[in-house]
């Protein structure tokens, strides 16, 4: 077998391991992508197979992660992992920086699971301070995305990110350090709504008046966007409702409803958020993989705001972790920047 | 038969006629109550029953309203309803006026239901104009409220009225006319975020933490209001989060988390709706008969703002229109106001 620090050969397989899925890549020595898969493998998923096995939890996870490396083609490498696999109720707790913390991968050390062969390493999520409750805000899994984007961007030293998700996070990064989030239900909130109001009504009866299509989705997000923004004084519970009375007046579609109430929650969001991200002169980034991002990038350019999208950040954040802990045994010569 | 226009003896069954439920008295010509009955018989059981016997839904509002009148001893008495019965979909369609309409009892003339014997009439309900989308917003059942607490108010010719409840509403009189309302969904969204988002989580697994004390429950609820108060620049989304992370921290109790969210959403819709209520300088009531009349007054009070509870308005508002349309023979003499 080649040894694993030789250009090509498998030297770590880097995994972004959530509640409900599991994403997995190959990587050689330099962080080079071999090998990449998806899976439904989540925690979940693991969770229900070790109760219906009857083992413990951990061998689940050894025996989910050593089929996903020979899938991979890297069984017997170590693996770097982030995201829930490390909170309780994961394989192993991997514990959460008190903010502020260094906005660079050498303050994430990762743990280890005890006992695994070959070792796998789960990066650290990240706490807020208390508030004058003593109430603070978790974050795990994106702290890896933030890592990821702020490489992607050059590592500057002040920056607002924003990790949409069913918890959307606004971060803003000041003096090299990530001080503070901000976390907002919003995904959540909007399938609660879909699920639980009458104003999920038109579309759980299946939406008889016509099927989506990309333009009337388009139009029905901008018009919930239009519809917050242009309420602000007005409580929420009361914006909510205009997606009944419009649905009743034949305004919006059935087809509609979803994409309108989208548009409501996300331009709630955004109008709120964004004086102070944009007050610090910081750059404000995006980062989103599916089609969250062209719906927030598309509620921002309505406030005349263009921001960056940058897509796939976790992979980059488990490179920059793995380079700063050892992990990627080759080094890369970063291109000179053109400009400096 | 002694005649029904004697007093004691029933002219009218009064009905507030519901989606889940029904409550109905038993009026004498002079519109004093004889007596009173509340049952789960609302439009939905009426409707399961009709469908379970294969009858039509008429069939069923008969025999649902002649064992009602045998209940309250006024067998073959005419009947006078306000509800979701005179909604599409309930007995008969009873129409809604537009706004503006005159803040009195003689403007609502109710609907008869075809072929009922004796006459079952049902007072109309209320649309506002359309908005700059053609959207309207309706009211059913509420506007009898409305006449109800205006009566019972010496017919203020200005006056906001609060109608806490699953759609809480806000109506605003003005020159004698009801000019305009809002709807704000404030108890369906509390319902809806215990049942389906992470937040009802400590609720639903049935708080191990204690039971709910009526002083804890005072407390998360004014915990949640001030929380909304002072964070009247955050996204709703993020606002709604503190109740996981107040959890998460031990400040606020599994029993407090439905109290806390209620505090919430109170506080935002109050704080949102109330600055336009107050500018008219009209007087402020709120028309409610449970619990909700006193958490709306502590969010109120928690801003400098009291405000008059009026409960038990809708068989005023059935009164009001009863005798504006003759239903209540008897003259009733009103006291001379001592000021005038």
């Amino acid at each position: 077998m080649p040894h694993p620090s030789s250009p090509g050969e498998p030297a770590l397989v880097a995994l972004d391991w959530g509640t409900s899925s599991l994403r997995a890549w190959a990587l050689d020595g330099g962080g080079a992508v071999l090998s990449a898969t998806t899976s439904r493998d989540g925690l979940r998923a693991v969770g229900e197979r070790a109760a219906a096995d009857g083992t413990d939890p951990g061998h689940a996870f050894t025996q989910t992660l050593a089929a996903l490396c020979d899938r991979l083609g890297a069984a017997g490498v170590p693996a770097l992992a982030c995201g829930m696999v490390g909170a309780d109720g994961g394989w192993t707790t991997a514990g959460r920086l008190d903010l502020p913390v260094p906005a660079e991968a050498r303050a994430f050390q990762p743990t280890a699971v005890p006992g695994a062969s070959p070792v796998v390493s789960i990066v650290p999520g990240l706490k807020t301070a208390p508030d004058m409750t003593g109430a603070c805000d978790v974050i795990r899994g994106e702290e890896t995305q933030v890592l990821g984007a702020l490489a992607r961007l050059g590592n500057p030293s002040e920056a607002s990110l924003i990790l949409p998700g069913t918890h959307t996070k606004w971060l803003r990064v000041a003096g090299g350090e990530i001080v503070d989030f901000t976390t907002a239900m919003t995904g959540e909130l909007h399938a609660a709504l879909l699920e639980a109001t009458i104003l999920g009504d038109p579309v759980r009866r299946g939406g008889a008046e016509g099927a989506a299509s990309a333009q009337g989705d388009a139009d029905a997000f901008d018009s919930g966007v239009m519809h917050s923004l242009s309420h602000p004084g007005h409580p929420f519970a009361a914006r909510l409702f205009s997606a009944r009375t419009r649905y009743l007046s034949g305004e919006l579609a059935a087809a509609g409803v979803s994409s309108y109430l989208s548009g409501l929650l996300i331009g709630d969001e955004t109008a709120a958020m964004l004086p102070a991200a944009l007050a610090s002169g910081a750059p404000l980034a995006l980062c989103a993989d599916g089609p969250l991002g062209g719906l927030y990038q598309r509620a921002l350019s309505a406030q005349g705001t263009q921001v960056q999208l940058l897509q796939y950040t976790a992979l980059d954040g488990l490179r920059a972790v793995a380079r700063a802990w050892g992990l990627l045994p080759i080094a890369v010569t970063t291109p000179a920047n053109p400009f400096s």
